[in-house]
């Protein structure tokens, strides 16, 4: 039961399924990478929210586990000014009952502000020869898209409407994700009005596939064979799905987040940027719920200030106080070995297209 | 090139193809359902906006061109209290440089309060025997279900989230419009929270199809066979199409609004409720340009209160000062018969499934 070898974009990352594990900062784990690639699909690992060394440790890991080919994904966001400390000691004070709920300290202002280096991170995966690179939120400069091709490393890019689409096919990529406003998870959107690119993907998919001739991968919201057989009817030559892999088994969240986004509704999530200062889609709880309407720091500063809430939340499985990220379908997600989820998907989806045919004869 | 008559909801409705040519009420006509109907599928006629004479005359014209059977559909919203005078008096005076703008009156505010009675419009379709009533923003109450089922009338809602599905499934509906965040015009939503509900098709249809047991027809943003491949895919037994058919020959709007439905970007446009006091889905212009941020009249007073405007728009194409509904595809809409529409249409559906599961072998 499978989808032979027939899309451009299965021939260009060496993959038998036309399948990509999303990235998934702070969610995902090398054992998930690496379960994803030996079960025929391409892996990808988020490295956003990692030090150099804790990214070199990670890489070294998925490659003790699996020999096929992986992504490394970051954002791809020209560095901010950060704010003032009288801002951050602002920020800090109004979240000073989370910290003292959580026992934890307050984070230090310098930390927030210098954070991590997207250079050096970028250095530490280009050094790596990672087979792919992901990036969303925007474009890597001219230079290190030349030194990533000098690296032969693929490159995948992030788009939300169709000028990003055209303008990451200006730049080189090898492949581009269309993200419809079904992810879960932070928006990829770096060109245009925020708002108006929350476009579905039934909508996106045809109009990016008919303005690049390179590959497009479809994102949000796909959960099953029925999603996969429609990202292919709408010329997506593979899907990228982030939430279908937050409840196999070898993904090490919390069993109270697994469990949420199963018993979510569709009109459960909703678009928030109360955690990272940047808009993601996740599942409606106590801490957004506070902290909506508020204006929160900008990205990567909010999301440093209230890091160590949800990480001390996540250990617990407090739910309620942490990003729940969720695609708009989190209801479909099943409780399996990342190896059956693939072969179920790839069954399902054949027996979609078979039927479809048959009836359509 | 035909899909063969294979769904249930082709047979509920006694149609060729498993398409519906969506309601546009204030921009479709008789003759575009008629030759919907002609051409194999359910022709829609929105009659939100006319009084019962009017939709009486329209539906006579309707059945004068076409012996088939077509659905006729209305706002199932309860009366709202009209706004006061005061208030009515400042949104006419906040809107006067338009009314200057096109040498028109301002609406008198009893006209605005009064509106046309809701009552009477579904009396007028009750009473024509339509085959077919369609509704979205709500659910006909109960005693209307008991007199549009004892006339035969079957009954098709519309939802934008699983909640509004499996309240439509249970007051005995015949089958579900599950409209994603992708569509044109107005928003159906009726329960549940309005952002939230903005919910793409690809994760939308497969939990409305897990969550009823009726056939649900998908939506938003499907303009061509890829579409309507993918819905079926998704598990739809049908689509709606709105934005598809606002170019066609038969439909009457203004060219201008046809040049603009097929030359903006996905991106190009809002959810915005300047025009009708609800919100809907538009191409961005002037009209929004200047009026977002303000606070309107509820729907229908506002509605009634810019009528005049987008009416004289309307008629001389002056496309800055009118409501552009449109879906985030209206890039892949086109200019023919509606006969040829949808030939093409079958066509393209059947070389798309076909392809898919050859390449799935």
């Amino acid at each position: 039961m499978e989808i032979a070898m027939r899309t451009r974009l299965q021939e260009l990352l060496g993959i038998k399924y036309p399948i990509v594990q999303a990235p998934l900062a702070g969610s995902d784990n090398p054992e998930l990478v690496a379960a994803a690639c030996n079960a025929g699909v391409l892996g990808s690992f988020g490295a956003q929210y990692l030090t150099p060394d804790e990214i070199r440790k990670a890489l070294a890991r998925i490659r003790s586990l699996t020999d096929k080919p992986f992504a490394v994904n970051l954002f791809s966001q020209p560095r901010k000014q950060p704010p003032g400390d009288h801002q951050i000691a602002e920020e800090s004070k109004r979240l000073s009952k989370y910290y003292a709920e959580f026992g934890i300290s307050t984070p230090l202002a310098d930390a927030v502000k210098t954070g991590i280096d997207p250079d050096a991170q970028f250095q530490a995966i280009l050094e790596a020869r990672v087979a792919v690179f992901s990036f969303t939120l925007g474009i890597p400069n001219p230079d290190q898209i030349k030194e990533l091709k000098k690296a032969s490393i693929i490159l995948i890019g992030t788009a939300t409407n169709v000028k990003e689409a055209r303008a990451l096919a200006a730049a080189q990529v090898d492949a581009i994700t269309a993200q419809g406003s079904e992810a879960g998870g932070h928006r990829g959107t770096f060109a245009g009005e925020f708002e108006d690119s929350m476009i579905g993907l039934m909508a996106l998919v045809p109009q990016v596939v008919d303005a690049v001739d390179i590959p497009v991968i479809a994102a949000g919201g796909i959960m099953d064979g029925r999603g996969i057989a429609a990202a292919l009817a709408l010329g997506a030559e593979g899907v990228q799905m982030g939430t279908a892999f937050l409840t196999v088994e070898e993904c090490a969240v919390h069993q109270n987040y697994k469990l949420a986004v199963q018993n979510h509704d569709a009109d459960d999530t909703t678009i928030t940027d109360v955690f990272s200062g940047a808009p993601a889609r996740g599942i409606k709880n106590k801490f957004i719920a506070e902290n909506t309407g508020r204006h929160p720091l900008p990205f990567p500063f909010q999301n440093a200030l209230t890091r160590p809430i949800r990480n001390a939340a996540n250990k617990t499985g407090q739910i309620e106080y942490t990003n729940l990220w969720s695609g708009q379908a989190g209801r479909l997600a099943r409780r399996v070995s990342t190896k059956e989820l693939i072969g179920s998907l790839m069954s399902e989806t054949k027996d979609v297209l078979n039927k479809l045919a048959t009836d359509s004869a």
